[in-house]
């Protein structure tokens, strides 16, 4: 593991470090904050998944989450949307496919099989790494994400129980497998058959039996991708349907920007350090 | 003037807006906060000025400011830090000089007399459209702003007695008539004849008799520019002469980034709020 930056930041420190993956074939780039407390024993690690088009430094920069990770003594892991590179299989004019645009899954399909490996890498790998490399407890992990990090963040915590304490998402595309700007990605990275397609979507998982006790939810009402890409109603009544004490926050007039995720941020981590 | 984007944020809008400038002769962007508290009535005003490189955009994405200006019920304006545009001069691979380091004067020199006149813009001509445009109370501003915007605000206040209720400033170019990194710009700004330099350089504003009543400073102690371009302690041998009541917090650690600047907002927004 290579260390790109570090910078003080909150009293703690806000790195960014690059390694080889095996998971994905290439270099991955990820964002560590380490608080304080860190310097008297090992803190808990939360994960936060971003959206779309994003890497690991949008969420760094404008995601406000140093203050209360110092504040509740949490690291923050950040990792990268996708498997970089120009050897890497992608489609560069669509922001919905390719790089920036991992969907947290395990592809099957050639030529992204190869490479578009980031269930394993999110869940197997960077833990490892992280687990071995930073002053962490990973028996106090919680996982959160937005939109696209949303759905990765629940669908994780979903598919490993147990492994995490806590799970919430900032406007999370709820049905990926049936929404618009997620099918076809599905469909290139895990084939046409539609039954593989329910490990990666957190209201099928949970109606094919998978369960967390709680899940916290922030949705913006002036979120333009509310009604078509992300639709927390279907997770609502796949919440109630199977008894997962879910809190969906409708926040009016907010968006789906970082002028939204880091207004509620400290609201996240809070509920995130109540169960860490 | 013309919105290019509102989005609410911490239960105010953060907005970013174009006019054409009479001072600079183009158009400029600038973002503006607008807490919630303006909803019941005007609300100070705390001018943000950026540091080289930057637009409105960078303390807007990375300044952690909002929580608490919301907190506090102040807007906070950030304007551009030089003309822009293809018709603009410039020295494109120079960072130090032309688009982005404004420097907050106004130019004398030919060519760049005409648009680069940043103190009368951020003095005169944009003021007076915030206090038309927005639900703001002129009797109460502060300023504030990082490196080159230090610079800028320590020079303002000290330039218009009366107008700042408060001034501080992270990281502030304490001398940049005789710093490396802005002497050239200086030169080309403002000609050959050293004199006309004193006009715009906090130090020396302070020797030629200008006073603020009192100024607060945040600076790292590991950033890389502080030896050579920033010099503090030429401004608290300053201030020490002037009898102006200086708060110097060296940072142990903390660099020239956002990572330090966010870390202290909420000090610095405190200071302007107690004294607003």
């Amino acid at each position: 593991m290579e260390t790109v930056s570090t910078s003080r930041s909150f009293e703690g420190v806000q790195g960014v470090y690059r390694h080889a993956s095996e998971a994905t074939g290439c270099d991955m780039t990820f964002a560590v904050f380490v608080p304080p407390q860190a310097a008297k024993g090992p803190v808990p690690v939360l994960w936060y998944l971003s959206g779309l088009t994003c890497t690991h430094q949008n969420v760094m920069d404008k995601g406000e989450y140093r203050r209360h990770a110092a504040e509740h003594g949490i690291a923050i892991v950040c990792p990268d949307t996708s498997p970089r590179g120009a050897d890497i299989p992608d489609e560069k004019d669509n922001w919905q496919f390719g790089s920036g645009a991992g969907f947290y899954l395990d592809a099957t399909e050639a030529p992204f099989a190869r490479n578009y490996r980031m269930a394993t890498y999110i869940a197997e790998e960077l833990p490892a790494l992280v687990a071995a490399q930073f002053p962490v407890d990973m028996t106090r992990q919680g996982i959160f994400g937005h939109s696209m990090g949303g759905h990765g963040a629940i669908t994780l915590a979903l598919k490993n129980p147990g492994r995490f304490k806590s799970v919430s998402a900032f406007a999370p595309i709820a049905q990926p497998s049936t929404a618009g700007w997620s099918r076809p990605a599905f469909e290139k990275y895990l084939g046409a058959d539609e039954a593989a397609w329910r490990a990666y979507d957190s209201t099928l998982l949970i109606e094919d039996g998978h369960r967390v006790d709680e899940l916290l939810v922030d949705q913006g009402t002036a979120d333009s991708f509310l009604n078509d890409g992300l639709r927390p109603w279907l997770l609502e009544e796949a919440c109630r349907k199977a008894g997962i004490a879910l809190t969906l926050n409708m926040r009016e007039g907010y968006d789906h920007s970082y002028f939204f995720i880091s207004t509620f941020m400290g609201d996240h981590i809070r509920w995130h350090a109540d169960r860490l």
